[in-house]
């Protein structure tokens, strides 16, 4: 029941799969990975929050830290809170947007305040992936200093945790640090034909 | 309590927060949308899964197909099985990838049968969205033709369902129709550096 053009088909298929199994071969080592998501696209928060699900899947305890609570995610995190707080341990540190807020200073307090608890929860080995959500914003406008964070990245997370950095425009520092870095680039969004955001898409 | 330097900030803030605001009251239209993630970048599937994960915490009525089970999100899978089957309509249609299963006859018949239980899926209006995860493989193939996959989308989609199409290399004819695109870029990987797929991040 074979045709020429099927056998052809089949043989290259073949032959992709011993070049991919050659080279999967090579990838052997486990370890923490510092990973960052940026771009003005969507997905950013959304595909690490698809990454503590996962955890949860497994069974792996992990955390997360909003450092803007009107950034995204509103719907998972009441659905981890409500369900799964046993393996995850869920924390709202920022008020909004700083343009929402108007508050420079208390922007300032609530951003370090959410380093701090950052940093607690990535030091605590049991937790095996740490979100730190939207934290680029604060980074960003130099409410949590970048040396800093790279610094305790590189020097204290322990070696087989792994940290989610997300946010838009990324310093370059975290890149540089970073073993895994995605851009979300935006090539179409329904705003600009004045669609609003809509509960299950944006929330 | 005030300082000149703080005075500007949050004037600036203000400004931008009634700007944002009036852009945003522009907004007004609700719609169901058709939604595309591609590039090569991590992201795709699990971003998706992100918005699967916001619809059940609305209590919205939702359904994806895997159009490739060796893709992403094994566990996501399993957790929305497990947890939410209530909400979620969750079919795993496809073998694996095409290299792995080497029988092109079998990957048409596959594709065919997903396509079909989306297309089931998508017209049934009681699902607020619809997850297509992986079909731009399939469609790259041309085991489901693109045309016949725009055409249903245009012309048989509940006008407030959104769809979320996954994979990369999306055809252009799907771009064209989208309301919502977003393009993963990959920026830094660590299978580069010998770093094998590890649970929570890549499964």
């Amino acid at each position: 029941m074979t045709d020429p053009d099927t056998d052809r088909h089949n043989a290259k298929m073949a032959k992709k799969k011993a070049a991919r199994d050659k080279i999967m071969a090579t990838k052997t080592d486990e370890k923490g990975l510092v990973i960052v998501h940026t771009g003005k696209g969507k997905g950013k928060s959304s595909s690490a929050f698809g990454m503590i699900f996962r955890c949860i899947a497994h069974d792996m305890p992990c955390a997360v830290v909003q450092f803007i609570k009107g950034g995204m995610g509103t719907g998972e995190r009441d659905l981890i809170i409500k369900n799964f707080s046993d393996l995850c341990d869920f924390h709202t540190m920022g008020e909004g947007f700083t343009w929402e807020t108007q508050d420079k200073s208390r922007d300032i307090e609530m951003a370090q305040a959410a380093w701090a608890k950052a940093k607690e929860l990535i030091a605590d080995p049991v937790n095996r992936m740490v979100l730190l959500d939207e934290i680029n914003i604060a980074i960003r406008y130099d409410y949590v200093d970048v040396a800093e964070v790279v610094t305790f990245l590189r020097d204290h997370k322990p070696p087989m945790t792994h940290v989610v950095l997300t946010g838009r425009n990324a310093r370059e520092e975290l890149i540089e640090l970073a073993d895994l870095v995605t851009e979300m680039e935006l090539v179409k969004h329904p705003f600009r034909s004045g669609v609003k955001a809509q509960a299950g898409v944006e929330f």
